[in-house]
């Protein structure tokens, strides 16, 4: 059992600590949400919890589809063990239908198709505002090189091509998600997390919002929404 | 000699008029200025007149660098007879040093030199703010292919290579400047205008702004400073 020592670093979602091992991590997530870039605050009952456990499960689908992760496993409800990346400082999103700063950028109507999947980068960097980025800024800020970013966008899309089906079975349009990777040694391995502090969701059929977006647009019935996303991810886990 | 015949279209800089030749139109510049997506609005005194002349100079001397533009000739002081092009709707910017947004966006002090040029893309649509894009937008929207994309880039930087040792011969750093491209037949071609509204001119001794940042910024010496873009650019042309 990893034994907690002390907290390297908290962030908005989660808090790290130290374990005995240098190569591993404690990530605990934590039920406070921000938007906006930390303009808007506030609490998601049992959010933490949520999240931990669908990304969990989704960690170990990718794993098994062939897609490094940092996950080792869940030690208490909110809690989880994983290694020790040094952590790529872009952001990576990828759009499968458009929403959010996507919509507003290109001009469509949110829940417009895309013809083709979109990712974009994001500079990991509160204090800038996470500004989206092109290769030429990521080469500049020596974030990662063009190969480097060539295989992020890579593993992106076949995290995309495993997720998307996967929802899709749950009833759920994956509609866009964000990653961060880093290096395991010389290894880049999927980081921080996926759940619905990180995607957007829409329930297949009402289009219903099953996300963050609850919390940032005041739509009401925020923890329900992460409960339905849990009980539809990790379901038949959950009855065991 | 081009008869200006109809009014095609009215931009904030210029206004386009076509002539008895389809293949060819009349841009007249306008002494009218506008910033921060149309909020600011103003006129500097014998703009036009300089950005035409200006741009004149830099065509001519791109043309004779192998590089095709639309340019036709001079016809008045603010007009100019151009080939009618099918505009790209991608704005290409082209930075050798951090200013206005980029110094923003990725948290460098304004005038910080860069590792490498860095080139950018923008929606040419000032419904949305002309909002910066990446490859897959672009592909998304139909505006160019990947293909199309990469020699938009390629000869922007060709451009670059033209016109920085230009103006440094002329004491002026070439900080950034924006781009404008189109189709004459199948054959792509630099279009729009290059001037102080399109460039960050910088004064290489005293760094002194010699552009639009003047206008935006509230930097008093307007008009003047177009005026010494133009008696730097084309000095020994106007003492003919």
């Amino acid at each position: 059992m990893a034994q907690k020592k002390e907290k390297l670093y908290e962030g908005k979602a989660k808090i790290v600590y130290a374990t005995e091992d240098p190569n591993l991590v404690i990530q605990h997530f934590k039920d406070d949400a921000t938007a906006f870039d930390g303009k808007k605050k506030g609490k998601i009952k049992d959010k933490g919890v949520s999240n931990a456990r669908i990304s969990a499960v989704l960690f170990e689908i990718l794993e098994a589809n062939g897609i490094n992760t940092h996950y080792q496993k869940l030690l208490s409800e909110a809690e989880m063990l994983t290694d020790k990346l040094e952590i790529i400082l872009v952001e990576v999103i990828v759009r499968n239908v458009a929403a959010g700063s996507l919509a507003k950028r290109i001009g469509y109507e949110e829940g417009a198709p895309l013809k083709h999947t979109i990712v974009e980068y994001y500079y990991k960097n509160d204090a800038l505002g996470d500004p989206m980025l092109n290769q030429d800024h990521i080469q500049e800020l020596d974030l990662a090189t063009p190969e480097v970013l060539a295989k992020l966008k890579e593993i992106a899309l076949e995290i995309n091509d495993v997720l998307k089906p996967f929802f899709e079975e749950r009833n759920l349009d994956l509609v866009d998600f964000k990653l961060e990777f880093g290096y395991r040694g010389s290894e880049i391995v999927l980081g921080d997390e996926i759940s619905p502090d990180t995607c957007r969701f829409w329930d297949k059929k009402t289009g219903e919002r099953l996300d963050k977006d609850r919390f940032r647009r005041d739509l009401g019935k925020v923890e329900e929404a992460y409960q339905e996303v849990l009980k539809r991810v990790a379901g038949e886990k959950l009855a065991k």
